[in-house]
């Protein structure tokens, strides 16, 4: 009988923000995927998850090389799924970690279209987003009431960013390492550069908090950065 | 010497997505607060954290009536502010119990701001939203590469409502229940009704899962239910 598959978010740093349910899949699978980006790297989502490991699972690290277009890619992805199919049909249960939630922003997700694809039986276990675990951390409400709240990865064109700001009170922008200045400069004419944050890498040990964006505008951003903002009211 | 205050997310319904962080507060608080809406009402969130009291926690009920300002509120508000700080003075750890996630929409944002300003020590604890926790049940990627993602609450007005919609390919609904046939129509006006999906309750044990949202537009709908939706693609 082949095993199944689980995609399984394990939040954005802290270890302490796994689920239950998480903890629970992670101690039950037989093999788990640690994916990263290069071959160098080591698997941020591997780290997060390390405390809860069992002595005898079986750690895989694949690569998933960053494609613009999900069409682009390549041996490396199609090495990695057939090296998957074979455990599942080994019959062994296959857990994927992946950073923060498993639907949301994530290489999973193309993992999870080409298993479902096969025929693959999947379970996917949601995890704390990066924007979710800073508002608690900081004590910053994210959103109350009536507010709207848009989620923007600064890697989108430009026109979509300065729509999307125009009408939302409230953004959280994501992936802000490629363009940070263009993106302080939008927080500035859209009046939400008094009530902003940014949090790279929240809940690791090298955490950090920049509450004056304007004055870090030219220096370089961690690649997991988000920005929390919210329009000053007019008065 | 004070207690300390606790908020704590505990997810949209399933017990088993409370973070490892939440379930080790309930374990250790003197005081846990369950928030309900009305007198004769359960408490959700105490429903949802109930596998994990301890024996000799201290269970206190406290009635938080809706209110459409928060400045309108109340002498109801006030009694539950004074009886927190009555357990905080006395030395206790005080949890707060809250659905979903603490700071994403939450009437434990008031109380948190109500016990800052008082000089209380607090620490929050996020929880899994419900839009999150519906992307990983039903298998539906909420946002990948460079989708902008924008959640409106249904309260909102409409001309709110209909300009954030037209600049954003994916929208997550909340507080659907109020206006639902407008939100279908929106949906429809919108080319997002052929993708797009409405879960009650997720995770509990009488969810619902709504595919056809026309089909139920004249219908009641439950006050635990979102909308996932995204745009069809030009042609």
């Amino acid at each position: 009988m082949a095993g199944t598959f689980y995609g399984i978010g394990v939040g954005p740093g802290d270890p302490e923000l796994l689920t239950m349910k998480a903890v629970n899949t992670i101690r039950k699978v037989d093999v788990l995927i640690a994916p990263k980006t290069e071959k160098k790297d080591g698997s941020v989502a591997y780290n997060i998850a390390k405390p809860y490991l069992r002595d005898d699972v079986e750690i895989v690290y694949q690569v998933f090389p960053m494609v613009k277009h999900f069409e682009e890619s390549t041996e490396a992805w199609e090495a990695n799924m057939k090296e998957i199919l074979g455990f599942l049909e080994a019959g062994k249960n296959v857990g994927f970690l992946t950073l923060g939630d498993a639907m949301f922003f994530s290489t999973y997700i193309y993992v999870f279209r080409l298993l479902e694809k096969k025929g693959v039986n999947i379970e996917t276990i949601p995890g704390i987003p990066a924007f979710i675990a800073i508002g608690s951390h900081l004590g910053w409400p994210i959103v109350e009431g009536n507010d709207v709240l848009s989620i923007i990865p600064a890697t989108a064109d430009k026109e979509t960013i300065e729509k999307v700001m125009s009408v939302s009170d409230n953004v959280v922008l994501m992936k802000v390492y490629k363009n940070f200045p263009e993106i302080a400069d939008l927080l500035v004419e859209n009046k939400m550069i008094d009530n902003a944050v940014m949090v790279s890498r929240v809940g690791m040990p090298d955490e950090e908090r920049i509450d004056d964006i304007l004055a870090r505008k030219d220096q370089p951003v961690n690649y997991l950065s988000t920005v929390l903002a919210r329009r000053t009211p007019e008065k």
